[in-house]
């Protein structure tokens, strides 16, 4: 039996394109020869869908698309994929749905397995919306004997229930398992050590596309019973690959360099974010940082050079080697880059705000918040939207102008650790041909808003420290203080196991 | 047997702050007799502390004030009090924690209930860090069998579980339940039709206080068997009160008008956010708007006229009796006052970006935008916050400005709207002494961005429609398109069934 491991991109709420987006997988498979076709978690609606779940029509027309889908692969070959489906109302405003895997046969839509470990920390809630599903046995097919599993029912360590294992026992020799698994650094690693551990042939097939701060990294995968990888799909595309038992062990799994994986993840992020919405082109403030140098890097990658503009909004402070190197950087790129003098501006703001600016922090916010007037003012000429360039070390600290360097709908590096940024734009220069002027990585970084200004941290050693406070929901002073400042905060795409975001529910109001 | 409620207003994490509270609630209590003492839900940890609650430090921080408080009321009365304490692991990233009620009695602290029904909707997430609790037998105390609950406990259609049923035929013949249990509007009836439900005397407990988003407004009461009032608590502030049984119904129950309680909720929320954070001052924009008139009546009442500034920053568009009505209001409430006039800082803005403002959306947005840098200009001066003026109804058209009107740190009307926000203003008018200038009260709502200008709604008509499709988790073409900008609010506070905040998880990127 030939088994295709489909990875799709489809967009919530989408269910016409999801649906057009399974039958062009269905067909490249077909084409393959393939008798099954794997696709993954809750491909049809999309997602998370999250609140969406709770409307009855949503769910209404996810059942319909996936109706559709049975009767447009009616002809073969067989398809599990992943819908939404009614469970039974569990409690008062709970809609008790099924996150499941379905197998599509002769135009029938037949339940294979319910989720029945569902994940409820970090970015997931689905505790919200979904119940557990029941125990289904394996299914008898091409002299195989398979067992269905969603995403977190790999994950039951510490769960007082273990899927795999009552497939096992229930005589699986093949489990399969849909997925919708976002990417985290190392996540990969993860992943093979859960399918390893039941020691039963796997086939685990995930995911792709981001979906706001999620993004899925795809990377679908078989392993043998000994742990081996019979087969890898590409990182952060849709791909279709077939494969038949038994087969060899890979001679050479790829092992890309951790941040060549980071570049595609955050590439992805971008690019997801602004097709999906149907954005266009993005506009980023080019200030000579390491930060925006790097953000601009990925945005040329994901949107096309032609539909980035950088500015840089130089002030009586900037360094003018700043604006010559984002003027530089925009060039090797082929990216917009238009340069506005903040001078006229900031003097305007000192006349008017004379005896409120002084010279502390409010003189230093005004020229912050000046510059994200004229950026959005771009944004509202020429359309598309602001990325932010905070990275999380920054965010974490609170060092950022709420309304200004922190604005922005999208923050692709939100969740990298300043150390982390450096690293990406050093890996960018040695691998992506671009070479990043020589001032932006070694200059001390600086907000550059009154002379001689330096960021006041040392961030190769607070760096990791906060990042491990964020992990373990911990706190500091800078942390508890700053909290208000992030609940502000656009999309930050998430890369690490514990970003900003979605994903952490801490109050600003404690002690 | 003497019972007493003790209705009390913690503070998140601050937990020997909360042991002093719940300390001074019983020798409040002991002052009036009582034997017992009951204590809201999560009254130790504060509620709802959300992700702190993964660090394992602060259960055991938790704990030991618990225990602490134990030691303190060794003497008597005996305590009921909500907490948090293990429960036993239960999943990955899953704490296993109990919703605990305890009772205090000569030092020791033992489990009487432990919430069974996690609610896990709107502002609810319980089962990411909560597991159910196991039936607990009632307890004999004074003659009476007493049967414990945990808010949602007693919210059980729709559950498959039921455990007032369960008190009962475990021969409970007084319920109590402990909660912490969001005001919205119209919420005293649906607590009294609940608590209802088991035909048994009733003494219902909740938390009193603001955190964050959500509003707690105390009006603990006690039923009877047949469902009438026997007594009840005031809302929005601490409070103890003794009942016995039997006692006689309340002869005139308390009926405020709902604005009349809407106006104490709000309050409550800005006063706890301002000292809690220990703000301070908070400060607006007071445009000649009804929105703005409103907040600023709030604010005065919430922090005292002397920590409120108001600030008029007039355009060549503005009305000038806008300015005049702001300044009249302003010396009526004897909050501070300025004008900063927009001209100069407009005129510069369109000096330096003449190229991209032309006459459209950029223009506008471009002189909101500086509004905000005004504003924020003072608080950075002055301390404090800004607080947002949008309504909820501006809110869910996406008819506002990023970094501009829609920012502020909290936002006191962002769930009231358009034609609730009227209605407040003229509940306030007729009923708090403060008299809001006709021309507000009476003039079509404008922007003022541009000559002439109105909104381009119809409020009254429009705000019902998406009001209901807000509840419903359900969208339509504007409230999609303006996802990105809510993903970036303040603070909002809730007090209605579905606010926008963390309450409604809706992607931004979908179909």
């Amino acid at each position: 039996m030939k088994i295709a491991l489909a990875q799709v991109n489809s967009i919530i709420g989408d269910l016409e394109g999801n649906v057009e987006r399974c039958l062009a997988a269905v067909e490249a498979a077909r084409a393959q020869g393939a008798d099954l076709v794997v696709l993954p978690e809750m491909t049809i609606p999309g997602y998370p869908p999250r609140d969406i779940l709770f409307d009855g029509s949503f769910i209404t027309a996810v059942e319909a698309a996936t109706t559709d889908l049975a009767h447009q692969v009616a002809e073969g070959p067989l398809v599990v994929v992943g819908t939404a489906m009614p469970g039974g109302m569990v409690a008062p405003e709970h809609p008790g749905l099924l996150n499941a895997a379905v197998m599509l046969h002769a135009g029938e839509v037949t339940l294979v397995a319910a989720k029945r470990l569902l994940p409820t920390y970090d970015v997931f809630y689905e505790a919200r919306w979904f119940t557990p599903g029941a125990v289904l046995p394996p299914l008898d097919l091409g002299g195989r004997r398979m067992g269905f599993l969603v995403c977190e029912d790999l994950w039951d360590e510490g769960y007082a229930f273990h899927p795999p294992a009552d497939l096992l026992a229930a005589g699986a020799d093949l489990l399969i398992c849909i997925a919708a698994s976002p990417f985290r650094k190392g996540i990969l690693a993860q992943r093979f050590y859960h399918a390893h551990r039941p020691h039963c042939p796997l086939v685990y097939v995930n995911l792709t596309g981001a979906n706001d701060e999620i993004i899925f990294d795809g990377r679908s995968f078989v392993l043998d019973g000994d742990g081996r990888l019979l087969a890898q799909l590409p990182g952060f595309e849709p791909a279709v690959q077939v494969i038949e038992f038994p087969s060899a062990p890979l001679s050479a799994p790829p092992t890309p360099a951790p941040e060549a994986i980071l570049f595609q993840a955050l590439v992805l992020g971008i690019r997801d974010f602004v097709t999906k919405n149907r954005l266009g082109r993005v506009t980023l403030g080019l200030s000579g940082g390491v930060d925006s140098a790097v953000v601009a890097v990925l945005a040329a990658e994901a949107v096309g050079a032609a539909n980035v503009t950088g500015l840089a909004i130089p002030s009586r402070y900037t360094d003018p080697r700043s604006t010559e190197c984002a003027h530089e950087l925009a060039t090797t790129l082929g990216i917009g880059f238009e340069v506005v003098d903040l001078e006229p501006l900031h003097a305007a703001v000192e006349t008017a705000l004379n005896d409120w600016l002084g010279t502390g922090v409010g003189a230093e916010n005004a020229q912050a918040r000046l510059r994200m007037l004229v950026l959005m003012a771009y944004v509202n000429r020429y359309g598309g939207i602001l990325l932010n360039t905070s990275n999380k070390t920054e965010l974490a600290l609170g060092y950022g102008t709420l309304y200004a360097d922190l604005a922005g709908t999208l923050s692709p590096l939100g969740d990298l650790t300043k150390p982390e940024v450096y690293a990406l734009a050093t890996w960018i220069q040695e691998n992506r041909g671009v070479p990043i002027p020589a001032f932006i990585l070694e200059r001390p970084p600086s907000a550059e808003l009154k002379p001689d200004q330096v960021d006041p941290f040392d961030y190769p050693k607070i760096a990791p420290l906060l990042e491990q406070l964020v992990l373990e929901n911990r706190s500091n002073a800078a942390l508890r203080r700053s909290e208000h400042k992030r609940w502000h905060m656009g999309v930050i795409l998430k890369v690490s196991d514990k970003a900003f975001g979605t994903g952490r529910l801490i109050p600003i109001t404690r002690r």
